[in-house]
């Protein structure tokens, strides 16, 4: 509050980076996230949030992440010095796989394994902001870990959570690309490209720099011309069933792990068939950059939004976490959730059907009967139905105004000596006889909604 | 993921003041959230969030709060200059009146006046860590905000949807509060003691250093001993009616501006009274210690935990937000959601009914009948029952005791060659035919709920 005499007039800008909501975009988030939480929760995901701080040591430290823009947090009072001075240095958590691998070690007495989990929260990065991209972004994770040995058929569960969630989610079409590292590993080694991360990382690049500076770079990393048309080859592969396997082993390559990954992919892809037919795509050509993954990994494109890039990706990694004594392997997923909101929102301008979760304005004759209109307010709230008294009471006109700008679709008019009480769809003008203590609005009105049309 | 060769045993030690849960707990903080966000949703707070940072010159000019313990944030990389250098020194945030007060003066222009909002999030301080005090905790707050002028009813609204919230969680009876800082403001200068802020912050530590010490000081600071023993009249006085009136009163001090407060107070009690009768107390003690607040303030306590202190507070701000032309004046509440979990879940020992959302784990006689069983559980989540598969195909009853460990109350078998499916209730025994497409468990096992027995 400015206790300075003359009045200043005090300019706020927006930071960069740092996504908020109106009211009725904020609708668009909330059926989002209540989508994804209740779809998860429904294969068995428990719900688990972790704290937006680790050490820096850890945030560092795990999987080659050095370059993610964390986020220092420390004292600006600082002295933390004579208050348990051991306390580490700490970050914001830049995604939400680092705190849960340390909260499975912490906490490794204390859960059943295999552990589902949900975690549904804000993670930070330093980068430079552009569309689709945050410095603040929420992220929906699923995760199944074990002790040991995790059963291969999560790594066929996961995708088809996500399709589920998806299927509800007003996105339009969509593919969950999945792929096994083991398939372009054996391959590399099976035509003896020792080098496979490097590989890797090289035919990563094919979406942005094409197939001819692609084989280019293989043959300056020391492939011939054939090793990278192989190579090429078998990024080129993609199919909705088991095609997939006919096509690499066309090319005519034998290792034992190529043969391990195509098995391993086949699972997972037959599931698919059977349970969400042609929502999976084996695609050989995915990879994702981390380190970490070991096994299957998955990324999910919007079609016709390709460049956009993928808001939903995963994989499956042998050692989560581990203490020295013991490994927990697992398979996870992440929805990137605000690049998703950056799609529905902000280019598909999708927004709320109301600014409010109101139903029912009780419109009020004169500040005297406040307590009453208080009371009809109360009693449809007691059967879920959100209702608010007009702040003033205006002349009606202004009151239904009132209620139009924040699109509450009724008002309540109470009849007062012996006469029944109204209502009035303001939208169509119907006004009919209405009691307080029975009356529903139709099921689809009772919570804000994704507007379908944009009229 | 190490990838030293000896293997290395990895120490994970919780940070003090960020608490984290385990999953059975978690679900008693989710349904603390969901009976607040779904009561403030009926009462018209439409939902918002916003970012976790705020410009720390922000953070620290507002009301007087330098004191809050603010956790700087900066990007490790460094390196600000030349991404646009002009960006300012960001700090978390560490309630969520100061980022409302910039998102109402950032969207003025967009929003529609009264601005009822609900906001829950996390707020940061880096305080030292106590009992139900926390360097990361959850808030829930609504706030109503006007332009210019702010009608007086809300300041009776605030309050019940906070009573409404309370009646619904299984904190025991509580009170909530509720003064008027203009009845002790006229009061003091109705008895010649003019330095009102300097006399309130004195018989604010009533409750911790006592009546005698409260005396001395005001003695101290240059009031006479007559003046001292009225102040402690005043804030001796408390009454779940309008008995505060008269006894105040009684104690023969007249002031234009004490009037005012007994006026208003008036009004937000006896509405009290009238819709949820001995849920407000007028108490003529509290005060709150922040500066902005310039009218109505509200304390909860739980019964019988007086000393675990406030767990729900606010008040009115005549000035929540200025841009220097226009003035937004405003009243507002704030449940500590993370000191009422630390009562609920710390002190008392409430848990969830079961670690995870799944109702019927689905048995497994060998992996060729996984599909068979992903079918009955897709069956079983289309009419919203949380269902899994059983990880591995152990006999039966190792995969009960694998359902039993986490809460799960029913296992599920498979008819196979005509014969009908079972489901059998793991508690009772009890093993009935059923069909995936029709069967349905008792509606209040749907979910996890808040166990009602330590049992």
């Amino acid at each position: 509050m400015s206790t300075d005499s003359a009045p200043r007039v005090e300019r706020v800008m927006p930071l960069s980076g740092f996504p908020e909501y109106l009211p009725a975009d904020r609708v668009v988030e909330q059926q989002v996230l209540d989508v994804i939480t209740r779809t998860f929760a429904l294969h068995g995901y428990a719900s688990i949030e972790t704290r937006a701080v680790e050490p820096v040591e850890r945030l560092l430290g795990k999987g080659g992440d050095a370059d993610k823009e964390i986020y220092g947090v420390t004292r600006l009072a600082g002295g933390d010095e004579g208050r348990g001075s051991k306390d580490p240095d700490l970050g914001l958590h830049f995604d939400l796989t680092v705190p849960f691998a340390r909260y499975v070690l912490e906490n490794a007495g204390k859960l059943t394994f295999p552990f589902k989990r949900q975690q549904i929260q804000k993670v930070w990065r330093g980068e430079r902001p552009q569309e689709g991209r945050y410095r603040e972004f929420t992220q929906a994770d699923i995760d199944v870990v074990d002790v040991g040995e995790l059963a291969p058929h999560f790594e066929a569960e996961i995708p088809l959570v996500v399709a589920e969630v998806f299927r509800q989610l007003p996105v339009g079409d969509f593919r969950i690309q999945v792929n096994n590292r083991k398939i372009p590993e054996g391959f590399y080694l099976g035509i003896g490209l020792t080098d496979v991360a490097g590989t890797l990382r090289i035919v990563d690049k094919l979406d942005k720099i094409g197939p001819d500076k692609v084989a280019a770079l293989l043959q300056a990393a020391g492939a011939t011309a054939e090793q990278a048309a192989q190579c090429l080859a078998l990024a080129d592969i993609r199919s909705e069933d088991l095609a997939f396997v006919d096509r690499v082993q066309a090319l005519g390559v034998d290792h034992p792990t190529l043969t391990e990954g195509l098995e391993a992919l086949s699972a997972v892809i037959s599931t698919g068939v059977a349970l969400a037919p042609g929502t999976l795509v084996a695609d050989l050509r995915i990879a994702r950059g981390l380190d970490y993954y070991t096994g299957t990994v998955y990324e999910t494109q919007i079609i016709g939004e390709e460049s956009y890039g993928s808001v939903c990706s995963g994989g499956r990694y042998d050692s989560l976490a581990t203490d020295g004594r013991t490994t927990y392997p697992g398979v996870g997923i992440s929805i990137g959730v605000s690049r998703l909101l950056g799609l529905l929102i902000g280019r598909r301008g999708l927004t709320g059907t109301r600014s409010t979760p109101t139903v029912v304005l009780v419109a009020l004759t004169d500040e005297g009967h406040r307590l009453q209109a208080m009371h009809i307010a109360s009693a449809l709230r007691s059967r879920g139905i959100a209702a608010e008294v007009a702040p003033r009471a205006d002349r009606f006109g202004k009151q239904i105004r009132y209620a139009d700008r924040r699109g509450i679709p009724y008002v309540w008019f109470a009849g007062g000596e012996g006469a029944a009480d109204q209502v009035k769809d303001i939208r169509s003008g119907d006004q009919v006889e209405a009691d307080a203590s029975s009356w529903l609005p139709p099921a689809t009105e009772l919570h804000p909604t994704i507007a379908t049309d944009q009229g």
